[in-house]
């Protein structure tokens, strides 16, 4: 005898369900306003015609809503449904035996045979019947009318004629007998995030950088006077490198040395001193009233401000005091420092998280976060979260979001891709990636597609930085200024998330420690910097032109429709951004030669564009404001990278509207 | 506060398990002595090393063996343990720090660096000592010995040397902390068949058509006289249509005709009549006990008997009478039989596995099945398995298994691939395929890589048959003796199991009902047939000749290893199989046009079958007794299809033993 808990009866199969990660054990991403569109096999044995649909509730609410769904063909069905707040969603499929359908068409047939079809009106009947039965309203009353329909018209024509009124089929649709609908088994789940978690544009900047003296330590104050030139480059993220106080002992000098002089400022990420710890503000920056008050100045800019999260401490952070159970002691009594032999980091005392008292280590830490997030932060740039247990951040980004759904977390970690990507299922809103060291235009294709074109894309969220205070990339140090316009192109239009550690980089500070490093010479992580913002040869016009290509096309602010074209020439890559209905279609060419002019033929699989093969087009580049009129699939390119290394085309169709002056819409 | 169930200081993590069929929903399948091999994605925060291993156990045993897992690259790690009874098993994936390994690795780069290393021989103490605690016998003696050596030896270069014995590697890594070991959640099943599900071969006979008498109904008695002739072409399975009462009411006469004659036996599909249902033998076969005997007969034959089952009964079949509740009442009153309108089929009532009364039905079934079981049956052919629910088959399958692990079924299901591949994932041994319909290189070619080079190889085991009573193929119609070559050879050599609906195959018949057809005419399924078994041309030495090649290379008993190579004629197709040792080499080359000779060059994958491209290597045709001496991946062949249309050679190595008369092994 089978188990009574299942229905023996039900007798749709639901598999091969997409979006679906590592058997639903993780949730894929959205945010608000997107659309999840849902695939799966939905079958059942013998030859009945099955139905089915996506069903859906916001995870904190009992409200169930579905949607139907479509076949494809091969027995694989297709529905969607919008997520339109900030929250957890939860989906799964459901299918059942469409009794109505299966018996409509089959009377289709016996009726072009000319059989006798009076029974199977009257089993028609019975399934509208049952249909009925749940129905109520509207529906209702027009189902009882068409049974009575059914029953009482004089002839078999007009009786068939009722059981095959179209009306009739979409509202039977709605009533299936529940007792033999299959569920999928699992509730799958989509995090919602705001809008900002797919579309965002980064600039980091040290705040004790910003004094206009150059004899200063800066301070939020002086923080506050630089944001009307960060945002009139059109950023919308001021990230800042940790704002806590900076530990003595050990501190490390300028560019790295050991010994630090009595005037070194030290690494914000040696974090702790007597002066307090995470979440403490470091006194040179100014106060918490400060920090809050530069918070909210940043935002009439359009900013919002982004800290940084790194879970570390130095000798002197007050936990190193009080929760010594946090920390590993040597069997010599003393306190293990950071090591990768034979390297030693003496300043940086690592979290043990294989401590007993590990509960309350992940307790204290999330209160650093919900600490910042009482002060009004939402936006966490989370620092080396690959050396820090997965569970711990599952754990931690889900109690925190579910308090505070808005927040977004990016995650710094450039090591093995399982690490980054498992990072980002157990719950980082955004990544860090490889893009710094993919330069070639195989190396950004393959690498794009991998991020952008397989299951990755439900979950991963790319953030690209063409420098950061620890990667000044090799193809910077020796391209020079065109190099920085090739990659901040390829940062700003392959990625809808990207940021760039300024100022140093609109003013293409390329000088590293040593030849073979990546890291800057006199870096900022070590001391104080003083720029000439209005040099010459800055790129910050460049930088607003192109932020605002990037706020005025909406192609430009997904990574899920990113497609590469072919060209003739390795050192032109060509790739497209598309909305969904094709309303905005952006295509971009690059030059990533950053020493001779390149020209080449581009080979557009028109399709994707929404293109005709047969009309000309035209693209106009809303760089350098070209207008380009193309035909078929071939065309032909050329880039200096001294003046502008590449076009940014939007790409116009051709309409046959005649009275208007633009022909291209 | 983190859930106090999970040890938030677990750090490894287990994802990408593999073989994984549907979130392990699902069992893969093996047979006894095969090797399950596990992959998996296992890897921590941090730079720690990690080790991991596959934990397996018989389900019905407590006792769990484990095998340790190897390093890949790129996280990647792979084990491996063999299934050594008919029975399931379960495994799952185990992972830890290995934390003397990190710290032994980190020990060395100290050394080298010159530091200071007496702290850190300590902390491997420590480690050695806590795996010590877990040990017993000799591991814990040596463990103690060599913490006492770590200790009490005068200077740090003799601990050292201790603390790096490779011995001491091993045995510390056999007691990771169980605390601290992370185990994938999921225990997935491996469902353990005898040989015969991987290797088996198939012969199907109606037992009526077996009498000398042409104008007498065959007997199990007849048909234990034709046992010998079967067992002379090397069959291993002698499969039997449904032995069970026929019905009279409906009954088809020849050639599927409406009204069949008073002397017409109907179709054997068609079960139940007063004399019995799915538990009795037709009359005129003979008794039960006759059955038993000829069962008992084919076994000293070296032939196991496969029965019919085909869950669907005739309007005179005793369920009819005794269980209207397991059949669909129309609204008239009047059982509703099988149609697919316009078609009717008044001769087959369905079971509606819809009913109320679904539980009592399924327990009859599997009585149907238990009882055949109990006479001695182990193999069952399922008629139309696709027009009964999934979760039928799942619950019958998994029920008789637990009793009877040696039970094979196989499933006769044409319809579309999921369906197909979903009962093989519910339980069925063997399935039938879309061979029939696949002629040409580029489909043979598709459909086996579907079928042998992706997750499907886990659960699907195909069963290849290039005729049965239902399906004369047009390439058999057309193409004469040599096309009843072609389609043997390929069946025999690209399916380690493979069956002939006989005589009729054998025998060459080829005559359809009509023309676009591929129903024999005067079939089989309608009336008794008598045949001249030594006709002239019959294939019956070709096919014992065959059958002798794949008992003598195991190579063509399995159907993990089959690999395509190119060839540059569409008529040729040559394929290998291989055993994992590459020991067996077979390499197949068949002309797939039966009316031509032809000729072309083939480009093997040398390194698929190990061979050296610098060394001359022998294929000895086991079909035409031609030796040919190959150098490199391009070779020439030409094949003539009356006389023989296929290569099977034997791949032998050059060897440099010249001391020895055979040069190739």
């Amino acid at each position: 005898m089978p188990e009574e808990q299942v229905d023996g009866r039900r007798r749709v199969v639901i598999e091969g369900v997409r979006p679906e990660i590592d058997c639903g054990q993780f949730a894929i991403k959205r945010v608000v306003g997107e659309s999840v569109v849902v695939e799966a096999d939905v079958f059942a044995d013998g030859h009945d015609q099955v139905a089915c649909r996506v069903v859906y509730w916001r995870e904190n609410s009992k409200e169930v809503e579905s949607s139907p769904m479509k076949f494809l063909g091969n027995d694989r069905w297709r529905g969607e449904f919008c997520v339109a707040s900030p929250e957890k969603y939860r989906y799964t499929v459901e299918g059942w035996i469409d009794r109505f359908q299966s018996w409509r068409s089959e009377l289709i047939k016996r009726i072009a045979a000319g059989q006798d079809v009076e029974v199977e009106l009257l089993i028609g009947a019975k399934i509208i019947e049952d249909a009925a039965k749940q129905a109520s309203g509207e529906d209702a009353k027009f189902l009882r009318r068409s049974i009575n329909r059914l029953r009482e018209e004089k002839d078999v024509e007009s009786k068939t004629s009722v059981a095959l009124e179209p009306e009739l089929l979409d509202v039977v649709a709605r009533y299936p007998d529940r007792e033999l609908v299959s569920r999928y088994e699992k509730h799958l789940a989509v995090v919602v995030d705001r809008e900002k978690a797919r579309f965002s544009t980064w600039y980091e900047m040290f705040p004790r950088s910003c004094s206009p003296d150059p004899a200063r330590h800066g301070t939020f104050r002086d923080c506050e006077a630089r944001l009307p030139y960060v945002a009139s480059m059109g950023f919308d993220v001021i990230y800042l490198p940790p704002i806590h106080p900076i530990g003595h002992t050990f501190r490390k000098g300028k560019n790295n040395s050991i010994s630090a002089q009595p005037d070194d400022v030290g690494s914000p990420w040696a974090i702790g001193s007597e002066e307090g710890g995470h979440k403490s503000i470091h006194p040179q920056l100014g106060t918490l009233e400060d920090f809050r008050h530069f918070v909210s100045a940043a935002k009439g800019h359009g900013l919002e401000v982004a800290i940084d999260i790194a879970f570390q401490c130095t000798m002197d952070h007050p936990y190193a005091k009080q929760h010594r159970e946090w920390f590993r002691t040597r069997p010599d009594g003393t306190i293990q420092y950071a090591e990768n032999p034979p390297k030693k980091y003496q300043d940086i005392l690592p979290l043990d998280f294989e401590s007993p008292e590990w509960h309350a280590l992940w307790d204290e830490l999330r209160g650093v976060v919900l600490f910042w997030l009482e002060q009004g932060i939402r936006i966490f740039r989370v620092d080396n979260p690959h050396t820090k247990p997965f569970s711990f951040w599952e754990w931690l980004i889900g109690q925190v979001k579910e308090q505070y759904p808005d927040v977004l977390f990016l995650a710094e970690a450039f090591t093995r891709p399982h690490v980054m990507y498992r990072l980002a299922k157990v719950g980082f809103s955004q990544s860090y990636t490889y893009f710094a060291w993919r330069n070639t235009k195989d190396e950004l294709t393959d690498y794009f597609n991998e991020i952008t074109n397989t299951e990755l894309r439900e979950y991963f969220r790319p953030n690209l930085w063409p420098n950061t205070p620890d990667i000044l990339p090799e193809f910077l140090q020796v391209g020079g200024r065109p190099a920085f316009m090739i990659r901040f192109i390829l940062a700003a239009t392959l990625g809808a998330s990207y940021g760039i550690y300024g100022p140093a980089f609109e003013l293409c500070e390329n000088t590293p420690y040593e030849s073979g490093s990546e890291e800057y010479l006199n870096s900022e992580k070590y001391e104080l910097k003083h720029r000439d913002l209005d040099a010459a040869g800055s790129l910050k016009d460049f930088i607003a032109r192109i932020n605002r290509i990037r706020k005025e096309n909406p192609a430009l602010q997904s990574d899920r429709n990113l497609r590469f074209h072919g060209t003739d020439n390795p050192s032109l890559i060509c790739y497209s951004k598309t909305t969904d209905d094709l309303s905005n279609i952006i295509l971009v060419v690059v030059n990533l030669d950053p020493s001779h002019t390149q020209a080449g033929w581009i080979d557009l699989d028109l399709n994707s564009l929404g293109l005709d093969a047969d009309h000309a087009f035209q693209g106009h580049d809303l760089l350098g404001e070209g207008r380009y009129l193309w035909h078929g699939a071939r065309n032909y390119v050329e880039l200096t990278p001294e003046s502008l290394p590449a076009h940014i085309l939007q790409m116009r169709r051709w309409t046959r509207t005649e009275h208007d002056f633009d022909y291209y819409l």
